[in-house]
């Protein structure tokens, strides 16, 4: 067996079984960020996150370097976004072929440094290396007050499921251009509202079904409810506007829950403090691992599936 | 110009220019890790590091699996080491091709777990990604009692060098078997014995002029004390083991400053509490961006570099 016949989740979970942890480790491997929790009187619980963006997987070798750069830092600060933290350092390993050109990877740390400054973000170090392919590896850190991080794990059946913005449609540079919900993220953390996010990164298919699995529920969501991207809408192919939305993976928007009996109250103050859009998309069902997909009142088992590496 | 003919410090430099800082960055790019600060009340400082392996760079198709995780690991740790850090927790980024057997991926990755078990670190994240060359992202988190990270900096003219182990021949798989020097990295901090601290990874002439850089010194090394590793000795080749020890790199024992006054008591704690070799080698001068190696009383430029990556 190898890498590609595996597939990445059934990877992940084999080799993590390998690994070590400590007792300071508040959420390890599985949810956006690791959570660990330095001294104990500290008031910050830290979030640890890394993703690479590597050319011909998450970028084109046409694809402005400013772009890059701000891809590579905005993925994970969608992460540190999905815990409802606060990005605060990064460091930055780059791979290059001797012959790219100087002025492409300051390029690229330009628009890397350029969504930094606007979130705060320091970067402190890294490592360059050549290699065959250009690649950015970005780690950052971020911190949460104690105990507040948003896991993926606790949602209960009844919960209502929102989405913030619009789905599909990233291959049409949407996935260069996006903007972390940090703001969203903090404030839905901050009020309690939130009692489980992710970030949408591999398709709301995909996602949704990772966010149930760690919750140990089922969901139901609505079709006419998914909000799909004029993106999305004008593309034409041989899938549907809502198979975009459901699978097309690098929205990087906010998936979220909300306790069934705040959620009018959650709307009201959502509407009042942002402008961005944020969708009842469904919620969490007592069937563990059943996803469904409702179309005009028929429920019927949701196959479509996201972005998977190495399948 | 490219990435090529540039050169991997001059790149750095170049790319670190654009990147932003935040008041609570104690030391940034340029030390082995970075040092950032947290609360103000907080008892540690954190130490962040990232460092690849890459297969054809840092190891070869052929090398043993457990031992290819042991150096990725390693290398970071050495990192923490050279500041006198305690490390905690890691995330690792794996990029590999598709064809890779998942059994080689295991040994990766029980290699690392093994190192990181006896150094007490937890691997609490990550990412993998497909991609044409073999690569294992190392990104450590580690602490250090506040303002007690040794720098590069802190050494005076009049200042002792020292370095731990013996150099030289890392090409013989000494490159994939060394042991970070966490215990006596830890002591020398603690103690307040180094003022000036880094690990020899790119080879003795290569790290003792970025010490002095970062010192604003010089340095004399005599050539009879630089400890050359038996493999080094032993090698047939057009080089000297002289040569091998001052260029090969990825030696991975520390180099560091005493202050005068204070090596004869360190060199008689040294040996009380460590069996490993630790060799007076030189002083710093105050002929800053100087490098003399003095063979049989005579001082002449050194002139040998170690590794560059790119160049």
């Amino acid at each position: 067996m190898n890498a590609g016949t595996i597939g990445e989740d059934a990877l992940i979970r084999r080799l993590a079984k390998l690994l070590p942890g400590r007792a300071d480790v508040v959420a390890g491997i599985g949810d956006d960020c690791a959570v660990v929790r330095t001294g104990r009187r500290d008031a910050f619980d830290l979030l640890l996150k890394s993703d690479p963006v590597i050319e011909g997987v998450h970028f084109t070798q046409t694809a402005p370097a400013e772009a890059i750069g701000h891809k590579a830092l905005g993925r994970v600060l969608s992460d540190i976004a999905a815990m409802g933290g606060e990005p605060l350092w990064g460091l930055i390993d780059l791979v290059a072929p001797a012959s790219v050109p100087v002025k492409r990877l300051e390029g690229i740390y330009r628009g890397l440094a350029t969504l930094a400054r606007r979130q705060g973000v320091a970067i402190v170090g890294g490592d360059t290396s050549r290699g065959k392919t250009l690649e950015i590896h970005v780690f950052a850190v971020g911190r949460i007050p104690r105990g507040r991080a948003v896991l993926r794990s606790g949602g209960k059946p009844g919960d209502v499921l929102y989405v913030t913005g619009s789905l599909g449609g990233s291959g049409q540079e949407r996935h260069l251009r996006f903007e972390p919900r940090l703001a969203e993220g903090q404030w839905l953390a901050a009020g309690k509202w939130a009692t489980a996010m992710m970030d949408v990164s591999d398709g709301l298919a995909t996602d949704l079904r990772r966010l149930t699995a760690a919750c140990g529920t089922g969901a139901v969501i609505e079709a006419a409810r998914i909000p799909i991207s004029t993106v999305a809408k004008r593309l034409k192919d041989r899938r549907t506007p809502l198979e975009h939305a459901l699978s097309d993976g690098e929205d990087f928007e906010l998936l979220f829950t909300v306790s069934l009996r705040k959620a009018a109250a959650f709307e009201t103050a959502w509407r009042r403090q942002f402008r961005l859009a944020c969708n009842r998309i469904g919620e969490l069902t007592e069937k563990s691992g059943r996803l469904e997909l409702e179309t005009r009142g028929i429920r019927r088992v949701l196959k479509v599936r996201g972005y998977e590496h190495f399948t």
